[in-house]
């Protein structure tokens, strides 16, 4: 590592008041869904950017484009050695259902050497954990060994609805030459992993309709179509025997794995019976052919999220209903196009669709395409050396199969390549009741993050040259 | 007609008197669904019992059984000639929604011929009929010219919980050749049919696990089976590509129509384009080799009245449902029986079932088997003699795509058959917004119902002795 002496020691020296500082911003329950919530919201904001000032940074600032603030702040005081834009989020996700909870979800509370609380893990320990870093680096060192932007964001709970906005209006305020996010998570705890890849999302509503009004099953049951039995026909033409997506022109663009992938998974310590047993699930549908690795991490897939029609209620009402509906998500790999695939899945649907029914599609929107950071991206570099160091344990490389829109976001707007190095760990409950954030995290984080900004430095501006517009 | 003509004279006398006690009963809310509304109900079996009484009926009881009232009441005062038992019901649908109707559901309007309340026309309105043409007889004549007893039931709209109770309690008190009911509807205004038949139903409902709790889709989907999809290949599998259903054993005991049935089909003017027109749906589910008045009256039909799973919210939630669900019921033809119906569908799902979901069967309740009124029975040549005098046109014989469980419990617990003599048309909107009745059927329905009585005695006891215990 290169993190000097003076910094380690003071980091010893405030690990303690570090710590009542995370806890004191999990208490704000700064929600981006709520409207309720806004000012709490805006308070995070607030003590943010107030923390932001007091350890040093400059041009501390809030963005805002009609959505929540992102807190904005730099030290650009190393010229000729590489900038880091540092991202992080400080909304969190509701507490519902609060009766689960036991503890308050906005009284971080500490047993068994976690911290419970609404947001304690996402995102709320990274995004501290690396102004803990910068403020060691700033008071003991005078300054961070390379350069380094701040963009901490107000609304990744909800989609990030104005940060295509944020990224347009300050693109010459925010180039970098890469994004180290501080939000993300290892798989497992005590392995540091990379993660290398996100998958992509594209979205779909279908209504079918049989008839303009409910009838009643007696008086037109089996004369006319039921229209739940027409969805489901087509809900099963999508996929075949196999348990492989059977949409014509679904795969095109999608790639066999490399010997280099393969390589990668094979690395991965994962059990995929334990996987299934853990969810109380069992193995057998979807590519028998594919280990569940590569099916998660290297296979697209289209899934049906939600389906209803007719009567739900309790008891029974002997409806022929008049629709069906269902909502669609399909999790995209790269050399696929989110349009594309819903155009494919329409013309499916469409062709399987019998005359004596009518389809209606809805476009959800929100679709992205996956993210692959390049294999020799000199970031991956120093993220191995980083963590190797920090755990005593070589590096694995991962994959996400969910999707994080920011990554393409970035890519799109700001031309630069993502990745991440976060301390919370994939079982912590973040989006349900009791999410904690292990200690053991806490110190390991404050160690790679005040290591990582000499990594960076060390690396030189040229190893990016390839890497930025 | 056998009507003597003072009864004619005293109805004509009596119209509008009678119209306005017909009002005076449809604006009490006799709602048996809704506890609120309790003292309603019964308020209306009260006024009908002292009704009863002042028409003088003997013997006005109510018959309860741990739900809703019945009203009984007799005259039985013409030894050696049949008994008829007069069935009807007083409580009404809910009124919702409210905001479609466009006069007050409780207070009965007349518009354009029509009077509109909730219950004008079922069953209140046949309901009254049968109570006026008694009064009448009574009044008149100083009898009837058979034997009568009455049966009028609260709790219909809630499909009769106590009413086998009820049968089984007072099995010698409710003893009579045959059942005239005055609810049911005629299918057309004007045509004069004669009910022979209800299909049968029995009901089921299907839960499909996949794992033990809901799943993020991007870290499970394509590993973890899809409980929608799964459950969407088994309704798949439930019919053939002709629309018939698929399940082993279901057509067990369903013979095909004779050259009777099939007579009495071509019989009924059916415009199978106009059928399909006027609920905006077109033709080509099902058996297409059969007619859709065959399938609706005599083929078996198995329907999925409701299915659900996911998120069906606004919007959008990438989750992988750890269970999909549906409600199904099937409409039974004679020879099927309901529970090895249920019981048939149960394992043709559970051997379609992959190894990787779980199958739990609700039991629904409330099954009951087709009915068929014995071509010969002697109350069929009364309705047709009856109803050909007062519309001028000979009867024609149809069929009830829905179920009347009332038919079966009677013939279960009496051990007698139930013929339909109602005034309702099939065209009223009873169970929705503006049920309405026709003027022109309460002067119709007084001329029958003052003309079945001596029909039945005409007809004589002996004509019922192969149908009754």
């Amino acid at each position: 590592m290169l993190t000097p002496a003076g910094i380690e020691s003071y980091v010893a020296a405030n690990r303690d008041r570090w710590l009542e500082g995370y806890k004191e911003l999990v208490r704000i329950p700064s929600l981006s869904a709520d409207p309720a919530r806004d000012g709490e919201l805006r308070r995070a904001a607030g003590l943010l950017a107030r923390h932001c000032a007091a350890i040093g940074l400059a041009n501390v600032r809030q963005l805002e484009e009609g959505g929540k603030p992102t807190v904005y702040a730099e030290w650009l005081g190393a010229p000729g050695k590489p900038t880091v834009l540092v991202y992080a989020h400080y909304d969190v996700q509701p507490e519902d259902p609060v009766a689960l909870w036991h503890s308050p979800p906005f009284e971080p509370t500490e047993r068994n050497g976690r911290i419970y609380a609404r947001g304690a893990s996402d995102d709320k320990a990274t995004l501290w954990i690396a102004l803990c870093a910068i403020e060691a680096w700033l008071k003991v060192e005078g300054g961070l060994p390379c350069n380094m932007k701040l963009f901490l964001e107000g609304e990744e709970e909800t989609g990030s609805p104005s940060l295509a906005a944020i990224l347009m209006r300050h693109k010459d305020l925010l180039g970098a030459d890469f994004i180290l996010s501080a939000d993300g998570a290892m798989m497992q705890d005590g392995r540091p992993d990379v993660m290398v890849a996100t998958r992509g999302i594209a979205k779909l509503e279908v209504a079918l309709k049989t008839a303009a009004k409910d009838l009643h099953s007696g008086g037109f049951g089996g004369a006319v179509a039921n229209p739940i039995s027409v969805l489901s026909r087509l809900v099963a033409s999508l996929h075949d025997m196999n348990g492989a997506v059977a949409v014509a022109g679904f795969y095109d663009g999608v790639r066999e794995p490399t010997a280099g992938q393969e390589a990668e998974l094979a690395a991965v310590p994962f059990d995929e019976a334990k996987f299934f047993a853990a969810v109380g699930a069992r193995p057998g549908a979807y590519e028998q052919s594919r280990s569940v690795l590569e099916r998660l991490w290297l296979r697209p897939t289209l899934e049906v999220n939600g389906i209803w029609g007719g009567w739900t209620g309790p008891g029974n009402k002997t409806v022929l209903p008049a629709e069906a509906n269902m909502k669609i998500t399909t999790r995209l790999v790269p050399g696929q196009d989110p349009d594309r695939v819903v155009e494919a899945i329409k013309a499916h649907l469409q062709a399987a669709c019998p005359a004596y029914a009518t389809l209606e599609f809805k476009a959800m929107g929100g679709g992205s395409p996956a993210y692959e950071v390049p294999p020799a991206h000199p970031a991956l570099k120093i993220l191995d050396r980083v963590l190797g160091s920090v755990y005593g344990t070589p590096t694995v490389r991962v994959r996400l199969g969910g999707t994080l829109p920011l990554c393409a976001l970035m890519k799109q707007h700001l031309g630069i390549d993502t990745v991440a190095m976060s301390f919370s760990t994939g079982d912590e409950d973040y989006h349900a009741p009791n999410e904690f954030f292990r200690l053991s995290s806490f110190d390991r984080g404050l160690k790679a993050w005040c290591g990582v900004f000499p990594a960076i430095a060390d690396a030189g501006a040229d190893a990016f040259a390839g890497y930025r517009p």
